[in-house]
C-alpha cells in the first residue's frame, strides 16, 4: 500500500533543509521518498497543492483525561483549583471516564495536527486503549505520588503498564516511569524509581519547578532548589529524563541540567493561564539543552492546540527579553516537532520528514484569508496558523483525518459519552 | 424582513446578565427580541442549537491593508522592521493595493467573528470601499504624521474622509482623526488636530507609549512622558480619545488618564510578538478606565483573530500579577465586545445583545472536541474557542457569513489579487 502526497510546500524541519515544493511517498507505515517530483506509481494520491506538509506536532506534556474538566473551574488560584476542584473530580473518575476523556483529547489533538504526545495520569491502561483505538502515537507513564503508603500499588501499576503496552500498536506506544514531582516524591521512593528506570532503560517523565510555592516548599524541606534535589538523587546521571515546566530555575540549576539526556517540555499556555511564570527558555537553549513544547492538561491550558503553544512560546521569550529576534519561527517549529521527538526518545523514528522515518505528518491548508499571502512559510505557520487549519493528518502511514473528517473516532458517540460523564464528575463540586 | 436565531446559548454580555438558552429575533438591521422562547413568526430561521450566540467582537486597533505584509519580515527588531521593511513597502502601495489588502482583512475578521473595528492608515477612502463592500462596521481615521511639511495634504485627506464617509452604509462607518503618535506629532500640529477634533466633535485615535524607545525619545525632546506630553496639550480635556497600546505608563501617567472619555485599546499579541512589553491593564482597570482589545496590523500581530487577543490579554495579566484570578473570562469577553464598543463611541448601538441595538452578532459552534464538555460558557469561549469556531456572522442585520461561507466576499478573486499585489510590493525589499 503506497500513498503519494502530491505538490505540497514541504517543511521537512530537518536541520539544514529549506522549504520546497514537492511530493512525499509513503509506503505502508514509512516515508519512502521526499522529492521535488515523484515519477513512479502510487496506490493512492492526495492532492496537496496550496498546502504545507510538515511533520506532525509533538505534545511533550499532557494529562489527557483532564479534557473532562475543561472550563470547569478557571480563574482560580492554584491550590484552590487543585485541592478543591481537580483532586475531588479525579477521585470520582472510573476507567471508562478515563477512556472517554482520553479519547476526547485524541480527537482534539488529531484535529489540531498533533501526531505524538507524552502523558502522565492514572488508570493509564485505559488511556492506552484510547491511543490504540484513535491511531495516535504516545509515550505513557503512570503518575506516581508517594505522599501516603499505598503498599506499592501505584508502582506496580506503573511497571505493569510498561510491560503490557511498550511497543504496542506497531511501536506507536512507548512508556516511561512517571514520578510526579519533587514535592510529591520523597527521597527514598524517588531514588527507588530512578534506579529502577536506569536498570530497565526506561525514561522518566517528571514535573519540575512549576510554581514558586514548590520552590519554597522544597527549600524548607531539603534546603535545596527542586532541581538540586533531583540532581543530588542522581536523576540526571544516567536516565533519559523528560522534565515538564521548569519555570523556576536558578542560573546554577540550569548549569546542573547541562548535558542531561532528554530535556525540558515547556508549557507556555498553562504557565501563563495559571500565573506560574515565564520559563527561562532562552537560557536553557543557550546551554544546549533540548526544549520541546507541551500543552499540559486541558484542565489548566483549556486547549490541546499545539499551534497556540508555538505562538505563546515565541511571544513569551520575545517579551521577556524585550527582543523580537529571539526564538524565531523556524526554531519554535523545531521545538514543536523534532525537539519534542527527542524528549520522547523517538527522534530516530519521527520528528522530521525524511526517507525511512515513520510517516507522521500533517497537511495545512493555506487557502484561508489569515494564511494569505505567502511570503515566509515558517513565519506564516508559526505565527498565523491555528489547529483548525490542519486539513489532513497521517500517523504511522495511516490517514487518521482527511479534509477535517476524523477516520478513527466517532465524534457523535464521543460527545454523548463526554457530556454524560462530565456532568456526573463535577456534580456538587 | 425578520430573522430568528433559534435555541442558542445566549451570552448577551450585558452587565448583569447570565447565560441562558433562548431565541434572538432580528428585524431589518436591529435586534427586536432576546428571549427564552420567541413564539411569533419570522421570515427566516437559523437553528442555533449547540451554538453560543454573543455580540460580534470589536477590534479596537488595526491597520487593515498591512495584511499584505503578513509573514513578510518577522523576528526583526522594531526599527529595522519599520524602517527597512514596512515603510518602503507602504511607499509602493497604490489605491487598489489598499483596497485588496483591506478586503483580505475584512475576510479574515468576519471569519473570526469580528463585526466592528477601528482603523488608522493611508488612502483611507479605499479602506472605506472595502468596509462598505464587505458589510463590516468600522471607525476610520487617516493616519497623520507631521515629520515633514506636506502643505496640509494629509490633514486635508483626513477631513475629506470624515466628510465623505461618516454615516455611510446605514451608519456602519464612523470616523476619527488619527494623529499617529507622540513621537510623530510635534506640539503645534497636534494641538491643531486636538482643537479641530473638539470643535467638530470627532473622536481621536492615537498610538501611545508602545515602546521604551518612544518613552526615551519623548523624554529627550520634551522632558515628559508620552502621556504627560498628550495631557499637557489638552488631549484628554474634552475629546473622546482611543489610545492604542499604552504599554509604558508610570503610575502618574495612569492618574492623568483617569476620567478620560474613550479609553485604551490593548494589543497583547502585537506587544508580545514585537517584544514591546506588558501593558498595565490591571492598573488601568483599577482606575475605572475603559480597556478594549485590538490586534494591531497583521504585519506585526500576524493574525486578526480576536480570540487570540482575548486569551493573550487574560494570560498576560495573570502571569504578570502571578495570580490566575485576575482578568477572568467574563471580564476579558466584555473587553472584546462592549468595552471595545465604548472605545469606538458606538456602545449605544452595538456591543451587547439587547432589544433595540443594531444586530451585530456571532454564532459559535460548540460541536468540536476542543469545545466539549460544556461546564462554564464564559471560560469555554474565552480560553478554548478560536476564530475558526465561528459559524455564522451577522452585521447590521445582514448575514455576512453563514456556515463558514462568506456571503459578501469572493475569496477566489481576493486571493488572486492579494498574491499578485503582495509579491510586487515586497520585490527586492
Amino acid at each position: 500500500m503506497s500513498l503519494l502526497i502530491r505538490g505540497a510546500l514541504i517543511l521537512t524541519m530537518g536541520e539544514n533543509d529549506q522549504p520546497f515544493s514537492g511530493d512525499i511517498l509513503i509506503e505502508k507505515d514509512r516515508i519512502a521518498a521526499v522529492v521535488p517530483r515523484w515519477e513512479g506509481r502510487a496506490d493512492e494520491v492526495i492532492d496537496a497543492s496550496g498546502m504545507v506538509a510538515m511533520p506532525g506536532l509533538i505534545n511533550a506534556h499532557n494529562h489527557t483525561p483532564m479534557t473532562l474538566m475543561r472550563a470547569f473551574c478557571d480563574d482560580l488560584r492554584l491550590m484552590e483549583w487543585l485541592e478543591k476542584k481537580m483532586l475531588p473530580v479525579e477521585e470520582r473518575m472510573n476507567e471508562e471516564d478515563i477512556y472517554w476523556g482520553a479519547m476526547l483529547a485524541m480527537a482534539e489533538m488529531i484535529r489540531s495536527g498533533t501526531t505524538a504526545y507524552a502523558d502522565m495520569y492514572i488508570h493509564m491502561n485505559h488511556v492506552a486503549r484510547a491511543v490504540i483505538d484513535s491511531g495516535m502515537r504516545a509515550s505513557l507513564a503512570r503518575g506516581l505520588v508517594f505522599l501516603e503508603d499505598d503498599g506499592g500499588k501505584r508502582l506496580e501499576e506503573a511497571l505493569s503498564l510498561i510491560e503490557k503496552w511498550t511497543g504496542a500498536g506497531n511501536g506507536r506506544i512507548t512508556t516511561m516511569l512517571g514520578p510526579h514531582a519533587p514535592f510529591t516524591c520523597p527521597p527514598e521512593p524517588l531514588t527507588e524509581v530512578i534506579d529502577l528506570a536506569r536498570k530497565r532503560g526506561v525514561p522518566i517523565h517528571i514535573h519540575l519547578a512549576e510554581t514558586k510555592e514548590e520552590v519554597v516548599r522544597i527549600r524548607e524541606r531539603y534546603g535545596q532548589t527542586p532541581t538540586e534535589y533531583l540532581y543530588h538523587l542522581g536523576l540526571f546521571e544516567h536516565n533519559h529524563v523528560l522534565l515538564a515546566h521548569a519555570v523556576h530555575l536558578t542560573r546554577r540549576d540550569i548549569g546542573l541540567l547541562r548535558g542531561m539526556r532528554g530535556g525540558i517540555a515547556h508549557n507556555p499556555v498553562s504557565n501563563l493561564k495559571l500565573g506560574c511564570g515565564i520559563a527561562p527558555v532562552c537560557d536553557l537553549l543557550a546551554q544546549g539543552l533540548t526544549v520541546g513544547l507541551g500543552t499540559d492538561g486541558a484542565g489548566s491550558a483549556a486547549t490541546l492546540d499545539m499551534f497556540a503553544e508555538i505562538k505563546a512560546a515565541a511571544w513569551l521569550q520575545k517579551v521577556d527579553r524585550s527582543d523580537p529576534a529571539v526564538v524565531p519561527a523556524r526554531q519554535v517549529l523545531r521545538m514543536a516537532t523534532v525537539e519534542g521527538a527527542k524528549l520522547l526518545g523517538i527522534d530516530d523514528r519521527v520528528g522530521t520528514l525524511e526517507e525511512g522515518k515513520q510517516a507522521d505528518l500533517i497537511l495545512i491548508d493555506l487557502q484561508k484569508p489569515h494564511l494569505q499571502p505567502l511570503h515566509a512559510p515558517y513565519a506564516l505557520i508559526a505565527y498565523s496558523a491555528a489547529g483548525a487549519d490542519v486539513d489532513t493528518v497521517i500517523i504511522d502511514g495511516r490517514v487518521v483525518m482527511r479534509r477535517r473528517e476524523l477516520m478513527t473516532i466517532d465524534e457523535e458517540e464521543l460527545f454523548r459519552q463526554v457530556e454524560k460523564r462530565a456532568s456526573r464528575l463535577v456534580d456538587g463540586i
